[in-house]
């Protein structure tokens, strides 16, 4: 046997980040490293004898000036912007007056993977218009791996805030047979259009048999049958029979087997009367992508008490805003023992803990974004990280808004409204210069589930408005009652029966509970100023698009 | 205008695990607090003066022992298992010789949740396949919440173990236009049967125009041009031009919209040549649910580095085993200046991780499993912690199976065969009795992105085999060289348009680069001990069965 291919060592590369931040800078000098990155610009210099290369490894926004004698590898293959490279060296003070802290002076090239002359990201900007069509090269651009920055650490501190705060994470569906919101254009799941394709398949293959193969088929169990009856009738032997009966079965099993390949049909399966038969889809009927977990979440909450799931959720919706995606993220708390109050407090604490987590955590990658896209983003996280969020009830909102004189609404403002984006921002940025809460909504323009007040008009319903982006969190406490939400399911328009487990958990020990939802993208979008929704998540899906 | 509802105050309840855990039980004696939970047992005591009530708010497994006196409440509501209750009361010692250590003496009861009689979980033991039935209840039994709070553990410490390692939490798609298998059976999402059903719809309300009506509408337009042309060449005036042009734009803008309901079918669209117009579903193309969020992560490790996505992930195949599901999660880190070795570091050091997280996080959970389920899963962990695993080629690993003596497999092995779970486990359990990491594998039986070896006969794959579960981790290194990829993925008979985004990442500055994915459940299947991957996923899916 030939010998086996030897195992590579391991690189042991050392992270950019951890040479450049705080302190280590200063201690590490004298050290040697293997570092990795891709060159955000390089330069020969002194005539070709060494080159500056500007190394980016994707793990800070802060490039490290590495330097390269000609002595040690062709400079022209390391230069171009692009290039990829895995380089060994010391780490090094630079020169009195250099603006760099540190240095590395490469000893050894170990690898570099050159860049074709065709690379789509020049050293000119491209606007991010333009970026969203190259998605798998984008995140090699300052900003978009500025924003997978912050969106890794967002996920993380709200990973870390339920942790604290004893909340279990539950992996809710993404495939469901349940609407959260009895409304809604959903994704449906299928592989109706794959089973189609694999009869057309093989029906080319095996033709079915025709009409009057089926018919022969029948009138040859017609025959054995008569001659089985006649076998009996006359007292045959025993044999004769058996042998009779036997040739009898053969020839029914053969017009079952006809039968059945006689009703494939090319195209989608359809019941008699023409509907598509989805009892032939995977699980046996219609399924869809989720618009929420919470429905299914709560049946956790009712079990576990404190809970969320943070996870994709769908929508179908022709929507081609620079503020909907077809496929975006979520954080959806539900809390056991918890009313409006307590829901509240939670989505309070939520976002004043991830605008401090940014602060705390991502700070250059905070500077940039005020530097290039919005001057008050970090104003903004820390107005909101260090100010009680103002709370009122939606009656008082309105009436706050009906006697705005300074500005016009494209919308009427009256009770009974559904507040518009124009609304709740003027509410939180003009009015209150400040996170705002507003709850007790008129129950016709909110969802089944919410809880009726007393007042029987309002639902314990409410909403966070943050400046930049309005509604950030809607949330509600739960309607606990089973006649009351009987009552509102049948008002809404919907039918009792897909939500029976829905109602079983107020037929068994029902607990008063609250829970929220936090639109990821949106929270990204507050945080670092960006404008549209398609930039902060790494794929985008909207109509007509779904690369890669 | 009517008072407004009043906000009910916070409940600020403490969760029950925050009262048993370690010493506290001894601190907070004394103490007054509000707790809410689920009845597991009640009993009236003391001819109907007192009731023991053993109360679980999910948030631990213990319960916790609850006093009510009947002066405080109507007993007989209280003890139904099943029943919800938020009592406020004080923390006592029991009397002595109790196995409690803390108890609640009650002093009100501020919420009751009923029981309804018909509840499905009576106090006698369900088995786990009958609560499959009813995954909306499930979780108040102790396996179920006990999986839940393990599920939850080990979701945490895979977000802690990166985070520690510099990684990048990255957010793939869920629906995609890329197969990364090039195989495997696909969910199709679309919006082609609600766009049907709708066109239907409105057929019905609007019937579309006879071939007469649209003649009748031709020959207008033709009336109407010859009507132009005849004023023209006649030199009748502006206005009548005028007049007459706009007549004929009416005319034609009332054909080319009968024309186009004309053309509206009911049924799912279809091309000209009868397949499916795939072009009219929502993302203009067919999308599918995700296979694995590899192909798309790297394109993130070649940018920030270090990477991992951790979400569900999706299988259309009509398996029924105790292995399979048709949703479920995966853990996917991608590495840049990565090789096998380091991709076999990290998987070592992630898995050790995870089950040294549960000694330390999870230990009343994991003893419950240990009594129930599994009496070697704690010591199984404990291996697995601190053994460093064993590391084998592939062709060792089939030298040491072939010269096995003591055990008949029931497929043969030789040298390029897939390992079946049969030989994984006897590597595992029988001869290692370890964790075991092979690699270098036939490259005929793996997928076209690992890198090919020296030898031109295998791949720098590698998977890690674990007691219990046999495969817990596939991974490799990933082919960075662009002719050699492309010859792969043409050898595997796929086409090269759909990669060309793919191959980008090896034109651009390619870069060494190498990750692995863990299935989730199987980790917890590992964990617990549980035979049946249904149990240790909240909401599983499976052919025919997609509940809530």
């Amino acid at each position: 046997m030939a010998a086996e291919p030897v195992l590579e060592p391991s690189f042991h590369r050392t992270l950019i980040k951890s040479i450049l931040a705080g302190d280590a800078a200063v201690d590490l000098v004298g050290r040697k490293v293997v570092v990795g990155g891709w060159v955000k610009t390089g330069r020969e210099q002194g005539k070709g004898t060494f080159a500056f290369l500007e190394l980016n490894d994707g793990s800070c926004l802060a490039n490290l000036q590495v330097l390269v004698d000609a002595a040690v590898y062709s400079l022209s293959e390391l230069v171009p912007t692009g290039t990829c490279v895995l380089v060994e060296g010391e780490l090094k003070k630079p020169p009195e007056g250099a603006k760099q802290r540190i240095e590395l002076r490469v000893e050894k090239v170990i690898e570099v993977g050159p860049v074709d002359a065709k690379y789509p990201l020049p050293k000119t900007k491209l606007t991010l218009e333009n970026l969203r069509e190259v998605v798998h090269l984008r995140a090699r651009t300052n900003t978009i791996s500025a924003v997978g920055r912050i969106r890794d650490e967002l996920a993380y501190a709200t990973h870390t805030f339920f942790r604290k705060n004893g909340f279990r994470y539950v992996h809710t569906p993404i495939i469901t047979t349940s609407d959260c919101e009895g409304a809604g254009e959903m994704f449906q799941v299928t592989t109706l259009f794959s089973l189609a394709e694999k009869v057309e398949k093989e029906l080319k293959l095996n033709p079915p048999p025709s009409e009057s193969e089926v018919e022969a088929a029948k009138l040859l169990v017609k025959e054995k049958g008569e001659k089985v009856s006649q076998l009996k009738s006359s007292k045959a032997s025993k044999e004769e029979i058996g042998a009779s009966v036997s040739e009898l079965t053969k020839a029914k099993e053969n017009l079952s087997r006809l039968e059945e390949r006689f009703k494939l049909k090319p195209g989608i399966p359809r019941k008699d009367d023409g509907g598509i038969a989805f009892d032939s889809d995977f699980f046996k009927r219609q399924a869809f992508l989720t618009v929420s977990g919470q429905l299914q979440v709560e049946t956790y909450a009712c079990a576990l008490g404190n809970v969320y799931t943070f996870g994709p959720t769908f929508r179908a919706e022709n929507s081609h805003t620079s503020r909907h995606l077809a496929e975006f993220w979520m954080v959806e708390p539900e809390m056991a023992f918890a009313n409006l109050q307590d829901d509240m407090n939670y989505a309070e604490s939520f976002v004043q803990f991830l605008c401090q987590w940014l602060l705390d955590h991502c700070l250059e990658d905070m500077e940039f974004m005020v530097k290039h896209y919005d001057k008050t983003a970090i104003e903004r996280l820390k107005l909101v990280a260090s100010t009680p969020f103002e709370r009122i009830s939606y009656t008082k909102a309105v009436q706050l808004l009906e006697n705005v004189t300074d500005k016009k609404f494209e919308n009427k403002v009256e009770w009974g409204i559904d507040l518009a984006s124009e609304h709740e921002r003027y509410l939180t940025e003009v009015i209150f210069k400040k996170p705002v809460i507003v709850y007790n909504y008129p129950k016709g323009i909110k969802a089944f589930y919410m809880r009726l007040n007393d007042d029987g008009k309002t639902v314990a319903a409410m909403d966070v408005l943050v400046p930049k982006v309005g509604e950030l969190i809607g949330g509600s406490q739960r309607e606990e009652r089973l006649e009351n939400l009987k009552q509102r399911i049948l008002d809404s328009g919907l039918p009792l029966e897909p939500y029976e487990w829905y109602l079983d958990l107020r037929r068994y020990g029902t607990v008063k509970h609250s829970g929220f939802g936090l639109g990821f993208e949106r929270m990204i979008l507050f945080a670092t100023g960006l404008d549209n929704i398609r930039d902060v998540i790494p794929f985008p899906r909207y109509p007509g698009k779904a690369d890669l």
